[in-house]
């Protein structure tokens, strides 16, 4: 598929989301990351707000890919991947500037009622994804009968996403809750014997 | 004690953040919100951040005193306590707009080192506390002796994070983690036996 010119604009807006965060970030900021005009990208796109919506759409759509992406051979290594998914950090992974600027937009969401419809998207998807592994998982017998997939969904959902706040608000490493993680997936959720086999 | 002037002012900047939020907010915002002038103000504080940061002090205080209060018979009961007091909502309890200033200045804290220091202050607070709880608990036999109160309160504290930025970014009831965080502790941290006798 040929690249639209609104890629650009999309992509030159993730650069300057970054450099700049989200509060101060103009479109002449995105222009100035872009091969664009600012009267291009307003041709495109009426104000900032809709860029943002058109944006964090472009971004559910390649993170539902990446979620999708996720594999492993047992239910324990697709939660486990999952896990380490949603906490990576380094490589071609969005850094602290991106999460700082995402963390931004969340604190936005009260007062913004597409950028909340879009952000509960993100954390839906997930959290239906994981319910989804953890009650495969359950009904192979991976998993213990008591593992409640709902209710293990919420959790890890609710830690996840706390990690990226402590990660951004008291620069709190993501791996030490990436190790956490997997031991609870790996002593409270594995069923006993489970773990040899799996 | 008298009250001070700086009091007044805080307590003003607690209401003018609730009702602006932290990016928009002006002095000018909060002497409307006070008996002092914009004039007393700046008097008291070189600029808005000054200030936010004698108020993320006075904040911190009040913290404290509440977490030293939050109390139990037993080590589980002073663990739901604290898990209950972090995730308590309605009455006298901040509300949904105070929550998402924080979240605000949250987002602030990688440019801005002395919010920083002070949202670390908090977070470590808590987790010292729920590690102190734990591992009294672990000693006295109510906890199971495989729980490792670093690890657990690393994870509480996280989960607790993650579900005051999913009740702003995606209006995810606190009610839910309260509910899934006491199961958690019933049912994979309480040694056996020893939820009959606590």
């Amino acid at each position: 598929m040929a690249a639209q010119p609104t890629d650009e604009i999309l992509e030159a807006t993730y650069r300057a989301l970054c450099e700049h965060g989200y509060a101060d970030l103009t479109v002449q900021d995105i222009a100035d990351n872009s091969e664009k005009s600012k009267a291009t990208i307003h041709y495109h796109y009426d104000s900032k707000h809709d860029l943002f919506e058109a944006f964090l759409e472009d971004l559910y759509d390649d993170y539902t890919d990446h979620v999708d992406d996720v594999s492993g051979e047992t239910h324990r290594e697709q939660l486990l991947a999952l896990v380490e998914f949603s906490l990576a950090e380094g490589g071609d992974v969005p850094g602290i500037d991106f999460r700082t600027a995402m963390l931004e937009i969340k604190a936005q969401a009260p007062y913004d009622e597409g950028f909340r419809e879009r952000l509960t998207d993100f954390d839906g998807y997930l959290a239906d994804r994981i319910e989804s592994v953890v009650a495969a998982g359950v009904e192979a017998g991976e998993f213990r009968d008591d593992v409640d997939p709902e209710t293990t969904a919420e959790f890890l959902v609710t830690t996840i996403k706390g990690a990226h706040t402590r990660r951004v608000s008291v620069n709190h490493p993501l791996d030490r809750i990436r190790e956490t993680l997997a031991e609870y997936v790996e002593t409270r959720l594995v069923a006993d014997g489970a773990e040899v086999t799996a």
